[in-house]
Formats: C-alpha cells, sequence, structure tokens
C-alpha cells in the first residue's frame, strides 16, 4: 500500500543515543546508532521503499524522563525539539514531529507542548512513560492532580499525546528474577505503559478532559485483550472499586479517548484481536523505527488479512483525521 | 451444552477463608464466604442449573503460597488437601481435586503431589503465583533449579499443574500507586502470573522436562495477544537474549506445555484472539467460582460464536483427555 | 442499542400480500399477514420494545417484479409507493420510504425514482431480483445496455438501490430437485441476488456510473466469503476472463458500490467474517421483519461480540452517512 | 510447513484430458495440458519445492460424469483408476488414490469403488458432481432412493467421497446470461457442488448412513458463511420444510459428516471463518493443482494467520486420520 503514515518513529541526538545502547547486543549497537542518528536520508529511502509517505518523529527512549533534574529535562526538551524542527524542515513533505517533553515539570511541559505545536508546527507529543524526579527512585506517572493542568493544555491544543513505553526502575522490577530478557519490549515495557494508561483512566482525567487523546503503540500494550476483565472486576466490586475515580467503565474511555498503532507488533492475530475489540477507527499504522525495519512492518501490513477498506484506514486515512494532516 | 468440566473451582477451609475477604467488598463478602465454605451443596445446584457435570475443585488463594514458614506451609497443604479429598468422596461424581502444594519447600512439594495424586486420587495441582519464604518479602518463583526435582515429579505422574494468580507484595505494586483497583484479576493477577509462567520457560525447564504441562487461568493472562512480540525481541537480540536459557521460541512451549482456561474472562472477543494464536485444543472452560458466577460462565460459553465442535472440545473433551478423565 | 436503523423491513398491500403467502406454511400465514399489512401500529411497539429508531420500508416480494406486463407493473410501483408516502406521513419520525420500481420498463422505472425521491421524499429504491417480462419466462436482468440510463439516475439522485432477493423461475430451479426447502432464504435467495449483483459488476456498469451503490442483504448473501475465488479466476484467465467487461477486480467494486445489511443472517460468525472482508464502514443493521423478529435481530446484534465502535457504525451511523438521514 | 497433504490434486488421461480445456485460456492450455498430463515427475518437484508430502489424486473433471452413457462411464471409471494405480505405484512414498466412479449406475459405482479400495488401495472416491445419464440433459445427483446402496457402500468401506465440483448444463445456467466468467471457479461451480451437498444432507441420507463422510473443497464452497441462514428458514418453517426429510438441522450434519479443504481458495479471512464455524478439525489443505500453483497455496498456508496447532491439523494431520495414511 502506498501513502502509509508511520506514528511511532524515533530518531536521537548525540546526547541522548547512549540511551538505546541497552536495547541492543553489541553486535547491533553500530547499525542501531547510525539509524537513530540519521533523520532523513536512509529513512527516506526505507520509507520510499516501503510505502511510507509521512513519518511522525519522537525522540529516543526513555531520553528526557529518565533524566532525575526538572531543570535539566526542560532544557534537554526543548533542544530535542528544535534540533527535530530543523531536521522537518529539510523534508516538510516527509516528516512532521512529536515534541519531547519534561514531565518532571508538568507546568513547563504543558509550556513547551504549546510551543512544539504553535512555534514549531508539531502535531502532537511523545513521552516515555513516567518521569523520573530525583535519583532515588521517586517516580512521576501523569494521573495524580498536579498534572490536571498540562491535560487541560493538550485538550486545548487538541494534539495527541503519545504514551510511549520505557522500563520500570530496577527496584521495581524484581518480578523478573534474572531474567533480563523479560526486559524491554518483550513483556516489561507493555505492562509499565498499560499500567500508565489505565491510571490515567481511573483516575478520572477523560472525565475532567474528554477531549484528551492518548496513543498507545504495540497494538495496545496488550490493553484489547484485558478490556473485558478490566471491566467486570469493576462491576463485581460495584460502583466503589477501591481508588477507581472515573466515572464510566475502562472500555468507554478506550474506545473514546485511546488509539493503539502496530509498531513492533507485526501480528494478524493481535490486529483482529483489536479490531474485533476496538474497531478500526482506533487503530494507526506504525513501525517503531529504528527498532524494528520498516520492511518488516510494511510487508506484514500490506498483506495481512484485513479488509482493503481497513487497511487504508489504518495505514493512512485514521491518521490523516487525528493529526489533522490533510491538505 | 450439558457436560462441561470446570477446572478453576475453588473452595475455602476455615483457616483459609480468610484470604478471601480482600476480594470482596464489605457487602458482599458474607455471599462469598458462604460460596467458598460450601463444597458439594449449593455447588451441585449451580452445576446442575448450568450444564457442568464436573468440577476440579482448588484451595482459594493465596492460602498455602503466603505463609512464610515452610513448615506450616506444608502441614497446611496436607490439611486441605485431605480435606478436599474428604469432600470429593461424598461426590466423586461431580468432584476432583487439585492439590494445594507448599512450594515454599520443592522436596516436600514433590511428596505431597505424590501422595494427592497417588493416595487421594486427585488430577493435578493448583498453586497460587510465587510462595513467600520469610516475613521480609523474600519470595520464590519456580524457575529456579532447586524446583527442578518438583517438575520431575510432576513430569514423572503425568498430571498439569495449574498456575493460579495473585497479587504481587505492596513493596513489588509500587507500579500501581494507589489504583488499589488495579490489583487482583483487573490487572495485577495477570502480570504476576504471566511472568511466572514466562520465567518458566525462559529457564528451560521445558527442554529439561518436556512432559510438564502448566495450566493458566483467564485466557492465558493476555499471553496470548503478546506471543509474538515475545519472541519478536528475541529474534531481534539473536540467540543470546539476555537471561534466555531455553531453546526454542516462546511460543514454542506455550504452545506445546500450556493450556488456558477461561476462568473470569467471558468475553468472546479474547476467545477467539486464543483460538486464533493457540488452537482450540489448548482451552478449556472454567468459571472461577465462587468470585465469578457459573451462570455468568455457562451462559456466555454456551452462546459464543464458536463452532460447535470447538465448544465441545472446550468444553469438555480437552478437559477428559488432558486430565484422564474419561471411563 | 438505541438508536438502530433498520433497511430490510418490509410491508404489503392488500394487492401483494399473496406474493408472500408461499414463503410461510400454512399455520403460520394469519400471523405473517397480519404483519404485513400493519405499518405504523404493532410495528412501532416492535421497533420500541427493541430500540430501533427508524425503519425504511419496502414492498414484500416479488411483487412488481413477477408482474409480466410493464404497463401493469408500472401502475402497481406508482400506487404502492403513493400508499407507502401516507404511511409514513403517520410517523414520519419512525419511518422512511423505499420505492418500488417497474424494472421490466427501464425508463418508467427511472422516473418512478425520481418521483419517489424527489416528490415523495423516499431514500432510495428496493427491487426484489429480476424482472419477468412475459408469460413465457423471458427475464430481465439490469446489467444490459438497456438499463445503463436508469442507472445514470441512480447516480443523479445519489440514492442506494437495494437489491433484494426472489426465487428463480420453476424452469431455472432444476438443480433444487425436490427439495423445494433450498428455495427462498435457505439458498436460492442468496444465489439468484449475488449472480445479479455480480452481473452488475462483471458488465462495466459501476466503471461507467461509479456513484451507483447497491445495497444487498443477509450479510451479502455469500458474496464476502467467496470474494477472493472470484478474483483469482479472473487472474487466472488474464484480462480476458470470458464476458469479464469490467476495468477492475470484483472485489475493488464490492468494496466501493456495495453496502451490505444483516437481514435475516444472525450469526456473529459471518458479521465477524464480513467485517474482515468488507470492513465495519459497509455493513449496516437490519431485521427483514417480518419475516424475520425484530427481537431475533435486536438481541443477537446488540450483544454480538463486536466492538462498540462497530456497533454505533453498523446499528445506526453508516445509514445516517448513506442515506443522508442526519437532522 | 513440511509435511504437507493435498487432497484435491488432479491429473487427465489422453482420453479425459479435452475436458479441461475450457477452463483455460487458449494460451495456457499447453502448460495445463502438460501439467495434468503429468503424473509424478514434475509434480514431486513441486511437492518438494513446497513442503508437500503426499498427494492424493484424482481425475480432471468433468470426465466420467460427463459420459451419458452408462456403460461406457463405467469402462471409462475403471481404466482410469486402473492407471492410477499403476501410476501410483511408481511413486508409493508420495501418492494415493482416489477413484473415479461410474454414479450414473450407482450399483457398478458401488462395485468399482469396492475394487479401488480393496484392490487398488485408493483411500476414497472423487466424483465431478452430478452424472448425466443421457443427451437430452437428464442428469442425476446423489440424493435419490435409487443412490443409498451405494451410500451403503461407502459407510461400509469407511472411506471418504469427495464431491468436486461441475458446470451445470448450458440449459441450467441461463441466470448467468452471457456472464460466461460466472461458469466455472468463479462461482457456478459453488453454487452447483453446494446444492448437491445440501440435497444429500436433505435427502436423510446421513440418517441412513451415519458413516458416510463428504469432502468439499474450495472452503466448502461457500456453506460454513451461509450455514445459520440455512436451518434458520428450516426453524421457521417447523419441522415440516418443504421437502426437508433429515432429521436434524443442516449444519449438525455439516459438522459431523463433511470436511472441507482449502483447494482453490487461499484467503485468510474465509480460512478463520470457517475455523469459526466448522472448528480446524473438519479443514484440510489442499491445492487443485494443476488448476492452482502448489506454490500459491503452499506459500499462503505456512503464513497465515492461524495457530501452528491448526497448522499442522489443517496441513497435515487431519488427513492422516480421516484417510488412515499413518504408519
Ligand atoms: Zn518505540
Ligand atoms: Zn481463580
Ligand atoms: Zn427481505
Ligand atoms: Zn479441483
Amino acid at each position: 500500500m502506498l501513502g502509509k503514515i508511520a506514528l511511532e518513529e524515533h530518531f536521537a541526538t548525540e546526547e541522548t543515543i547512549g540511551d538505546s545502547q541497552p536495547y541492543a547486543p553489541a553486535a547491533s549497537w553500530p547499525e542501531l546508532r547510525s539509524r537513530l542518528l540519521d533523520i532523513v536520508d536512509r529513512r527516506v529511502r526505507e520509507m520510499d521503499a516501503n510505502g511510507v509517505e509521512l513519518m511522525l518523529l519522537s525522540l529516543n527512549s526513555p531520553a528526557v524522563q529518565a533524566i532525575p533534574h526538572a531543570a535539566k529535562a526542560v532544557d534537554l526538551a526543548r533542544r530535542a525539539n528544535d534540533f527535530l524542527a530543523e531536521e522537518i524542515a529539510k523534508r516538510p513533505d516527509r516528516f512532521r514531529g512529536f515534541a519531547a517533553l519534561p514531565m518532571q515539570h508538568p507546568e513547563a511541559a504543558a509550556e513547551e507542548l504549546r510551543r512544539a505545536v504553535v512555534e514549531l508546527g508539531f502535531v502532537g507529543a511523545l513521552v516515555n512513560g513516567f518521569s523520573e524526579l530525583d535519583e532515588n527512585g521517586t517516580t512521576s506517572h501523569y494521573d495524580t492532580e498536579d498534572h490536571r493542568p498540562f491535560w487541560a493544555e493538550v485538550e486545548r491544543l487538541e494534539v495527541p499525546f503519545y504514551l510511549h513505553p520505557r522500563n520500570p526502575l530496577r527496584q521495581d522490577a524484581r518480578v523478573y528474577g534474572d531474567h533480563d530478557w523479560l526486559l524491554g519490549p518483550a513483556w516489561a515495557f507493555g505492562h509499565e505503559t498499560a499500567v500508565h494508561a489505565l491510571r490515567l483512566i481511573g483516575s478520572g482525567l477523560f472525565d475532567a478532559h474528554p477531549g484528551v487523546r492518548i496513543v498507545l503503540g504495540h497494538l495496545g500494550e496488550n490493553l484489547p485483550y484485558g478490556l473485558w476483565r478490566l471491566d467486570n472486576h469493576n462491576a463485581w466490586h460495584g460502583q466503589r472499586a477501591s481508588g477507581y475515580r472515573a466515572r464510566r467503565p475502562v472500555a468507554d474511555y478506550i474506545l473514546r479517548n485511546f488509539l493503539i498503532t502496530t509498531s513492533g507488533n507485526f501480528t494478524t492475530q493481535a490486529l483482529l484481536s483489536a479490531i474485533m475489540s476496538l474497531g478500526s477507527d482506533r487503530i494507526l499504522f506504525s513501525t517503531d523505527w529504528p527498532f524494528e525495519n520498516v520492511d518488516h512492518a510494511a510487508h506484514w501490513f500490506d498483506a495481512a488479512s484485513i479488509s482493503e477498506t481497513d487497511r487504508l484506514k489504518i495505514g493512512r486515512t485514521n491518521a490523516l483525521r487525528e493529526f489533522r494532516l490533510g491538505g
């Protein structure tokens, strides 16, 4: 399929490139490194070869979120966003930007998002999970009251917020034992991100700001499969499930306030399952370049056993609508 | 459908009943309590009313696993199993038993399993996740070397091992923040159990003991949906994914050594997804009584949009084969 | 689900009621007869009880199509449409109309369609398969050149054309032997209608008039399941498949020019299959009252294992869009 | 996947080769001709290249069925079966045979089937739809009383009967108008064969001979999609649906007495739909060589988004069981 739009596509700056090294075995690191630092050269060739017209670019993970000093996080986000804006300016026909945000400081994050959207022309934000607030492992998820003004700004700007994975801190990862292979994309990424998304829902955020849209990668971080059980539990506990502060069932918010992408999860079984659970209007193509290959994503997607109607929506038109990319 | 067999069906003794109280709001506790303590009275009426011919019974959660003293755990397991055997003897046409096991002490667990199968006629074991080894939060998952003799015994006895959920210890649950609604069946149960299952796989257990069969409830604790991504990650890291000690991809073991049940997950979307990922031979009906209603499970299952061939297998004949229940 | 819109909902006049008698066993005929002759009384109660806000009404089958005299067909269609318009005027909040058309006389059919849409406010046409041109079994399908001006008018008026089933003439039904149970909805309806739809496609109609939209009932008369094989055959024969005069593969037209409804086919397996083949934007709820029960259709549809997003589209918003029913 | 077994794989003799010419455009005929006349040469290379271990071979269509003289049909069938047995003897490790049968003469057909199974070692019969009894278009379907002794023999021999498509006679094909592209595999094959299968069911054959197993190609000739509607109609008419003489609903017989193959229908949407309707135990891999390519079939099947459990069953073990091919 020609004209695909891809949403979870990463780059790195010299300053953040090191954050991606743990995700590659030593032998693969030179390749991964060069892929991340390339913005508009090889990347465009990959896109051309695989029918990808447009990529929405974002900084690698965890980058800004792992900086335990708010001021430094603010500074890094600004510089990364400026750098990205310059790169996009070289090929505005092929790239748009997601803002990196210093969520350690919600007011600064709101301000940086506004600047990125209004001044730099970015189409949303991509944030790598929770933020570290200090070097003792104090972390911040974004369901707390102090983030509400930030979300108000997201709603006002009418841009999606991509909640991208990161690993838990080592002290919170005891369940994985010595099975480090379960960290990262295999399992821990999905768990961390799904729980964060559920906390946003359970906090009542989407009752207060119904216009906020969250994007989840990897076909929804297992949430589509678990959706019924999430709300069955709530039903069993009645309206008073401990700590659930939202007005409606979880599924209502997933269907209304969330979008999911195919990044890094190129399997038709899960895609069909997601279509059965969420419907094809909420699903968008993505590759997760450079951690995944664009050709792997494209070859799979172009041949997946879905209707051509859905292929066009997932591959392109849902993104046009949600990010207002139309001419 | 008549003749259904259900596998994840719990009871409690006066000694363990308190473990289930946290899972019920106060108003529901008397009802839940009486359901758990009833073994063959109301339970049989529920079964008769809903086409369930046979239930495989198991102790409530976490019970034995939460006892931080091995000797006490051994003692409780023995007494609970003896109690269950007596109850089953009242209606051997309608009930069979799963052994509770003191996994804190792997040799004792192997011995108790042997006794339960050989002497009490039990058809397998059901264990509530990791075991607590002391009161400081030292925990034991069963992928470690010291459990290998236990698994050798499981293989020798040719009985399935049901890995049932429990909650993480509070110190390992920081990711849930103050969202206690995410504990238990809504999300934490599935995560804890899926990771434990993956650790068993990654440890190489099933290479050493290919005859070991693990049963997972709740339509597989989200594993079917995440299966592709688990192995894609391994592929990307080559053979050397950090800490992965098994010979083949994760999916191979899931398809060969695992069975999943419908307990507490009465949703056709996930069931169809599981059929697409695992095939109907690996899926078995269950209700999760008394935490779920038998009628909810049965009404859903009897009308779910699957083939009648699959309904018979999932509802009955897969269990006959896996537990050798045939006449 | 409240607010459903249903599209294949029939009534009869005293003049056409007899055409439906063969479809009912004698014991059911009084009930079927009274259901068909009722327009806005019991019908509204059925709708209220089952969450149906709006019905698009159409004359029973075969009615006008089985009249082997063009002038009489023209006359009957006019009178039936006028009658329907009067009935709708009693409850314009709950009903809209499909025009019956004398397809025996394409120019008169075009004129009557224009009159029905412009003067009577109808939202499209519903035609019961091929027309009989004389009493010797000469029949007319609508893929021939002489129908092109009619289709030009359909395109100009921008209203859907519902191609409803009828039985083959007895001389064309030898394949069914003495198995009369295969006539009507069981099988012959679907075959006759699917072939007619394929003839429209193969004639090149939709190349000449790309704005024409055809609605098929009964989840697409088996076409979604057979779609791949239709075009595989074409591919094998190259561009020159004997008698195929359209520019693109069959599936392209099905996806672009066709809509299907759930009338009389209340099965989730086929619905999911249709979603996988056509996508949920092309599927619309219908009941086929009074040949099917509204409650059967609604209970099934409201609980079918599809996403809520798709339920809303199939149940309501697709119809709002395709028939411009919005306020 | 290695070790696949394919069931609908055709050859021709010099005598029957002409019957296949109408299915190929002139430019393709030399290729098709040489494929049909080759039995164990190129065919084995195609199998080796595509992971097909075993093919069950059958005569091309319509061959014996189109001979309007019973004695000649009997003679041709015998000679074709003898020829096939000799060819198979060259590579008994890679081929088994389906008997061609002179169904014009049911007693002779029973005798020839017995001879083919007992003396030639064939594993079943493959018959190309209805038989022509004279040159005036008198046809015979196999649901009539005079075929009951034949079916008794099929039951006694415990071998499957493959009901393969053929085209209707021209006089019965008026519905296709001048759209000859709808004849053959595109549509007419499926309709003719599905109706014949339904006549067998409706005749009560499977009540009288419950051991008879019918194989249908092309993912079931659209029957899986239409299954619900077939029985819904019966239900509406009560027990007395005109001419329906079987004791149970159509779906019961489809699930118990029928098998379907993937021949010539390489589409995952329909395969998943068939799995949802019939279950994977009733579906078997086939290619329809030489009318379809073995590589097309194999590449599609090996990568189709089904579980590996089902791939093994559909690709191999269902055939081992149904045809008793095991060592
Ligand atoms: Zn990513
Ligand atoms: Zn349980
Ligand atoms: Zn109708
Ligand atoms: Zn064939």
